[in-house]
């Protein structure tokens, strides 16, 4: 069974939070990596409301500075601190959030246990973050102020030998390691057989990318080309298209074209505008362009 | 039928909120007047699933700069300025708050298009606002960082004239005025009415002090003296006396105490520190000094 890769919506609703929705925060989880996505007013709260590992948590990836997609960060770390956090916290944003943080320690007087590491985001295919198992990257957005949004993309696993085959052909545990990265093995006897007769192909690696705010543009489609989930904005319908350029966010439509210009296996949809009743609008437009299209909401699961 | 002068609890959990529990919130609406008493995260949601009148509010006080306390104002802010508000708003609080807002604004760009008047708050009894129909107070509070509770007191009103005495005696409109204030009046035929006969008393004034985050001190007594509904948190109980004082806070008996000593109408308590399961405990121990005492539960209303 192929480990985690599932994303959990904690906040989809654009600008201002009502008494049922929340604003930007998403939490991915990829194998033993928790990453949260933005991380908006509440965001807290929706984490222990979902069980969600809060202490799991080390990479913070904020989008941009809109008090829509960081302002739950401030009382996040402060309740790390609370809760007697040590390991270091790994925050990632474009530039100005340090001195938000700074001020706000200094005013209360506190000086966390944990390190907080700042990370300016700054271009396009900036290399954020990188272990055994996992990868992100930045994708600019184009926005009113300075927007990334981020890929994140599952290495490649080693291929995995079939169990029996050890047996049969007697293959010592010094062989294990070359083979999973694709040796032949060569018997006593000195037949030769071959990697494929082996081992089994690894499962194909995961990508998720999260695309938010922007307008419609196509400049980062080749980055994100073949992702399996593209989360893209979808602020308004087209049917208020110009507002939504003027705003510098999208339609449920473009997030559409972009899905399917970037050949992405599934779209989510989401950061809906408050002037909309009916959500399922969104999924319409969007669907009549790109079939495999979903809603953002929250509190739902998708395993990528 | 007397204004309202009504206290909702947003929220009183201390330190971190949980998925249930908000940290400090209060709504006091005197009259026409609506206040916001601190402004922790999600107090915005908070408000809107209470459905209190969310534009009313046109000066919040903040206790203190822990995050507990005022994490919620920096998107309540955000929400007013995309909601289009113009009208002024007044933020009371410590040194500090303004730096925080101006750097949040600068960074997202954003220039509000109603002023945000900040007002520093720096002892106790200090005036920090009055109108025909209320004052609002400092009460410096003993915490480990700057701290201070609000009082609210009403004015007292002028008083009633009986309607049926103004057929009776005859009197002139211009003479309404200097007789609520308390003059008698002279009827035509030169019989002296005194006012007692002529009018009614006013209700009598009413009074909220909010108290919070302080530790034990009998500093502010006299200056809460008599009021009509007395807040004091109580984060510990007795058994835990000692890392109350050395955290700045009080116990539920400490809270009691004071509440006895200022002669308070009633005792309200909150603050609650998540190390007890069962807030009734907090109750049992005040009540045990002060038995007019009530717990804060997050969405009750009291009408002092």
């Amino acid at each position: 069974m192929s480990e985690s890769f599932r994303l959990t919506i904690l906040g989809c609703t654009a600008a201002t939070p009502t008494s049922t929705s929340h604003t930007s925060s998403q939490w991915l989880q990829a194998g033993n990596n928790h990453f949260l996505l933005d991380c908006a007013e509440g965001t807290q709260m929706q984490i222990r409301k979902m069980k969600l590992p809060l202490m799991k948590i080390n990479h913070i990836f904020i989008s941009h500075l809109h008090g829509d997609h960081y302002l739950g960060l401030p009382g996040l770390i402060f309740s790390y601190h609370l809760l007697g956090r040590t390991k270091d916290l790994h925050v990632y944003s474009p530039k100005g959030l340090k001195e938000v943080i700074d001020i706000q320690h200094e005013i209360a007087n506190v000086k966390t246990r944990f390190n907080i590491i700042f990370h300016e985001v700054n271009y396009g295919g900036q290399k954020l973050f990188e272990n055994n198992s996992v990868e992100v990257e930045a994708i600019k957005m184009e926005h009113s102020i300075p927007c990334f949004g981020f890929l994140i993309k599952e290495k490649t696993k080693e291929r995995n030998i079939i169990k029996a085959c050890i047996d049969k052909y007697k293959i010592g545990i010094d062989k294990i390691a070359d083979i999973k990265k694709g040796a032949d093995f060569l018997c006593d006897d000195g037949t030769l057989i071959p990697n494929s007769e082996i081992t089994k192909e690894p499962p194909k690696p995961r990508s998720y990318a999260f695309c938010s705010d922007t307008l419609y543009t196509e400049s980062f489609i080749n980055q994100v080309k073949n992702v399996d989930l593209l989360y893209h904005e979808a602020t308004f319908l087209q049917d208020k298209a110009n507002i939504a350029k003027e705003k510098t966010h999208a339609t449920a439509m473009e997030a559409a074209k972009v899905a399917k210009k970037a050949n992405a296996g599934q779209l989510l949809i989401g950061h809906y505008s408050a002037r909309y009743d009916d959500i399922n609008e969104f999924l319409n437009e969007a669907k009549s362009f790109f079939q495999n299209t979903i809603l953002a909401k929250e509190g739902i699961t998708i395993d990528i």
